[in-house]
């Protein structure tokens, strides 16, 4: 960029959301004297016998895992939402309620405990990928599911309580918040444009490499313009895809592979397993044509300084505006440097 | 409430900025093995020689606090705003950015270290309130300051990095994102029915009782029917004011009241210093009138099952919506049932 945003404080637009974000370059210098975490555990076992994630053990509802030795699903035992609501709304002057229903699983992305998406081999996060596709095709056709959330949350910072590699998929009636805000935008640039507005956005990003983290055969990782945690990330297929049921085979490798790269140069920012919050936001199962589409998932990891200091998203942020110290160029030079290979195997 | 929403999964609105949110009031049953946090230290000395909020100590930035006994605020040493920020704004094909500038300053609610809200005097509350008072006009009125923006971040889960009782004030140019979505909610209802929002909203709260935690003359504070965080409250006073600076000096100490009442209900949920982050949403000062304005001040607290166990906002809430698993009601019922003393003078 060729004017003063580097070193001085702006918002960016999120085209996808139509939110702002306020950056502040100059506030990397503050000290921090403040709340330190734990860094990740390392070194753990290929079997756990006391995780309920692991095959074989019993979980906490009371239902054994098979052997598996694929990547394994299941219905939550504890699901935020349930399937057989009865459907009810409710108002009463300014309150205003309705049902909701869906069902919630568990995804275990390997029978090997001690593994994480970027110590997994391609082939094995390609096996991830297709019960991924499996899940939103079978949970996308069923009556009453119009929208499919695959997510991951890793690490104990993020709210995970067991290190067992493994995500989730909530899938539920109504078009949840957030992905509503992207359905308008998405809509309005297809409805002027007759493409995808992240098409356009990819070919802007992959002419001026500012903000290309990791590049294949049909995938981008990028930090997007807009990004508000530190080290946000986005990988995009570079062909439209309204969702991952429609990757051709060799699509399924190449996102296996960037999946792969990516979490790698994660670990390698501060040589811990990197924790995060991934989600692939992708078409509703609504039953409609999406040609506005394009599939993309969004890492947002919470680290900031060090492996044991993180952006907290308090205050200022809750009550205003998401708020970060760093700029998506800062952190995308940073993430570019490091080493292709996994720290744990350059000694 | 007479319909099955105690017990069933069910979405409900935020009649303030228009967005849902997925309440699961089945999940409190779920175990918790993940991650606790530390529980707030107690005891802090009344003067600590290495706090850079006490009186005359040298602060980060070199300056020295001068030996103040009210509360006392300055410019943030670490702002993340800038005043005089050359205004510019930037187009890219698919990226937008503009400068922004403001001020952002830090507000001493006492000289004594080892206070916090619900354990100060009421008038001394008030002074803090006097000053926030001050510092909405005079900031209000500086040329290009549209929004002020006060809070306070508590504990050091909440991202505070010295428990010296302390909050800040971000003001600012562009009307941040949040109080933007308020503003058009609040301004939608004053155009059809010339009556706040807020003041209909707290009408019929205050007939249903079921979510009021505490009331006194001029305020009231309750558990909103939308709340997000497990134990979220908002304080508003009953008379239709679009900012604190309207305050009759009566009002004030209600104000100043009601505060130290609701804080001492948070300490008792769980015998702990409970951290949140607080702030208050009023008009905008733009220059323009704002007759739909309704001041009042949130609280988002993190904790959900204990003094060491927080609710996550990740994943799911991320991506999707935020979810929380305790109703409103519940939250409630706990927060009425509780002493109205702090746990510390119980013994
Ligand atoms: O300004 P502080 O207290 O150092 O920092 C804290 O509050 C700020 C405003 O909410 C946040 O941006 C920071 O992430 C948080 O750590
Ligand atoms: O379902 P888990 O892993 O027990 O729980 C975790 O993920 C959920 C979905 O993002 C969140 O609602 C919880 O707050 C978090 O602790």
């Amino acid at each position: 960029m060729t004017n003063s945003f580097n070193d001085n404080p702006h918002r960016r637009l999120n085209i996808l959301t139509g939110e702002w974000i306020l950056v502040s370059p100059h506030r990397t210098k503050r000290p921090w004297q403040g709340k330190t975490e734990k860094s990740a555990t390392k070194d753990l076992p290929v079997y756990e016998p006391s995780c309920y994630l692991c095959p074989t053990n019993e979980r906490m509802g009371g239902e054994f895992n098979p052997s598996y030795e694929k990547p394994y699903s299941f219905v939550n035992d504890f699901s935020a939402l349930l399937p057989n609501v009865k459907e009810e709304s409710y108002k009463n002057g300014l309150l205003f309620a309705e049902s909701e229903s869906g069902i919630c699983k568990v995804v275990c992305f390997s029978p090997n405990h001690s593994l994480t998406l970027p110590l997994m081999e391609v082939p094995d996060i390609a096996e991830v990928i297709s019960l991924w596709q499996k899940e939103y095709k079978e949970l996308g056709a069923k009556v009453g599911i119009n929208h499919v959330q695959i997510f991951e949350n890793k690490g104990d910072i993020m709210g995970c309580s067991n290190p067992h590699p493994h995500g989730q998929i909530w899938a539920q009636n109504k078009i949840p918040q957030e992905v509503q805000k992207k359905i308008e935008s998405l809509k309005a640039y297809w409805e002027t444009h007759r493409r995808s507005i992240l098409e356009d956005y990819i070919e802007q990003e992959l002419k001026l490499q500012e903000r290309i983290i990791v590049e294949n055969e049909h995938f981008v990782a990028l930090i997007p313009y807009w990004a508000v945690w530190p080290y946000e990330t986005m990988i995009l297929p570079k062909r439209k895809l309204a969702h991952i049921g429609l990757l051709s085979e060799s699509e399924k490798i190449s996102y296996a592979e960037i999946l792969k790269q990516l979490t790698i140069k994660y670990d390698n920012i501060f040589n811990t397993s990197f924790p995060y919050s991934a989600g692939i936001h992708q078409a509703p199962t609504d039953g409609t044509d999406h040609p506005e589409w394009h599939f993309h998932m969004s890492f947002y990891p919470p680290l900031l300084r060090s492996a044991t200091v993180k952006k907290f998203m308090v205050g200022y942020e809750m009550f205003a505006n998401p708020q970060r110290d760093i700029t998506a160029e800062q952190a995308a030079e940073t993430m570019k440097s490091l080493s292709n290979e996994h720290y744990s195997s350059l000694g």
